[in-house]
């Protein structure tokens, strides 16, 4: 952070620009933190901002709504974009430099390699959303070879997401530590999301019923419950009683690969998927 | 080339290894070529090791029999691997480093991930050999990524191949360059190929046609023929009458794109594979 007046970061926008900027850094010496957004910038977003800053000797921010991670008849087309109000949050921050590309950029004519995603990617948001883990894939992977980071910075919120890019990385051999930061979430327990902005003040309060029913699972875990089918009954009234009624899933596996879990451990994560009106949310608690 | 007693490589067998060796001579502000082989070396894959000498201060050599390229029923068990044999042919070059890993360094166990290969692999050998290029481009890409090479050396006679290495290099923003060396051909005129070497001196007779129809329809072309159909034609003759029946294919296509090529331009390419007793050969050749 620098005292003073804030400071804007560089924005770059194209594949040549990065490259050259984040291998001049290198060259330099310094450790370069890499977080990966679609912007809509919120405080989840930050504190990937200041791992990345705590760790590293620069930070790249990359905003990029990656339209092959949406499924039609996904939100792609309304998704929050305000480059302006990113760059103005990040001012506060000390990023370095920012990569901003058109989707025209990254995805050149005749695109049409991509990365199929490991196992991880198959259950849960992998059924709910086909498509979406190999999208994300891509992207992150073209984002690790245009700015080569030592360190790149996910949300835990995105839990499938953040195994699905460790296990590429290792898969791969890309150069690069893939780090998982905690969940940020509001004073109310909703965790910070992009998608929260959709939300009208009823639909939020419903909302709610998500990290509760997390909370539920954590306290029967905490409490001696081990048995998955219990507590997933447990965490589905919860959310029914709020009226939502469009569970896409409500989980509980194993925290490395995802497996269902029927007899709950340390290592077990409850997760749950569900639409409030026409916004689809997801939120996930460790248990152990 | 180094006057005096040859020397030979070194020899690299874990992904750690190779990755810092490379990553230490490009801070030492060496340039890397890489030169990507099944082993099994001859004239085709010194032709390229000399171009990477040519262009790199560095030349590295992988030498793997990568499992995920090869079906079921092909020919992965019997492919010729002789590591001694291939180290004493390098240290007749300037070959510096060699990266010769062993199946289990290169796929982890639970390894899931891999790269979805771009539209060109799709015709061809993507119809002959299903997954063939899934496993090339994902353990290309792979190595790449280890041993992080300025530019990368492919032959054309894995014309295909070649097409899709520089389609995937450019949408994954892979920073290498890829370049292609010519066919490198015995003096009978097969194109040299580790899998010659399954060949009886009657089958190598007979796979002599490939060339052949390959130099007739290069003759029809100079001698003003475009119409694709009837040059196939003529090809599918010369390999019958060798006594070769069983032909994966005969092409005209479009050297770029592999689309095929009813009228032949400047830009065409013609592509064979058939099998000679168990030996399944392909080969090509520029018209334009």
């Amino acid at each position: 952070m620098s005292s003073g007046a804030p400071t804007r970061p560089r924005v770059l926008t194209t594949a040549a620009e990065i490259f050259h900027a984040v291998e001049a850094l290198r060259s330099a010496g310094q450790t370069v933190g890499l977080v990966p957004t679609m912007g809509a910038l919120h405080a989840g977003h930050l504190s990937l901002v200041e791992a990345a800053g705590r760790d590293c000797d620069r930070t790249v921010v990359t905003i990029f709504v990656n339209p092959t991670q949406f499924g039609p008849g996904e939100d792609l087309a309304r998704y929050p974009r305000d480059l302006e109000a990113d760059l103005e949050v990040l001012a506060q921050t000390g990023v370095d430099l920012v990569f901003a590309p058109a989707a025209e950029e990254i995805y050149r004519p005749g695109h049409s390699t991509f990365v199929l995603p490991p196992d991880v990617a198959q259950p849960l948001e992998g059924r709910c959303r086909p498509g979406h883990f190999q999208g994300v894939a891509t992207v992150v992977l073209k984002l690790l070879l245009l700015a080569p980071a030592h360190a790149a910075y996910f949300g835990e919120k995105d839990f499938q997401q953040l195994l699905v890019m460790r296990r590429m990385v290792a898969d791969l051999n890309v150069p690069t530590a893939v780090r998982g930061c905690p969940i940020v979430r509001d004073a109310d327990g909703l965790a910070m999301s992009s998608r929260n902005a959709y939300l009208t003040p009823a639909e939020r309060q419903r909302a709610l019923a998500i990290p509760r029913c997390l909370e539920l699972a954590a306290d029967r875990y905490r409490a001696g419950q081990r048995d998955s089918a219990a507590i997933a009954a447990g965490m589905r009234q919860v959310l029914a009683d709020a009226g939502l009624d469009r569970i896409d899933y409500v989980a509980l596996a194993d925290a490395e690969t995802l497996a269902e879990a029927t007899q709950l451990g340390p290592s077990s994560v409850a997760l749950v998927a569900a639409h409030v009106g026409a916004t689809r949310l997801i939120d996930n608690r460790r248990l152990g």
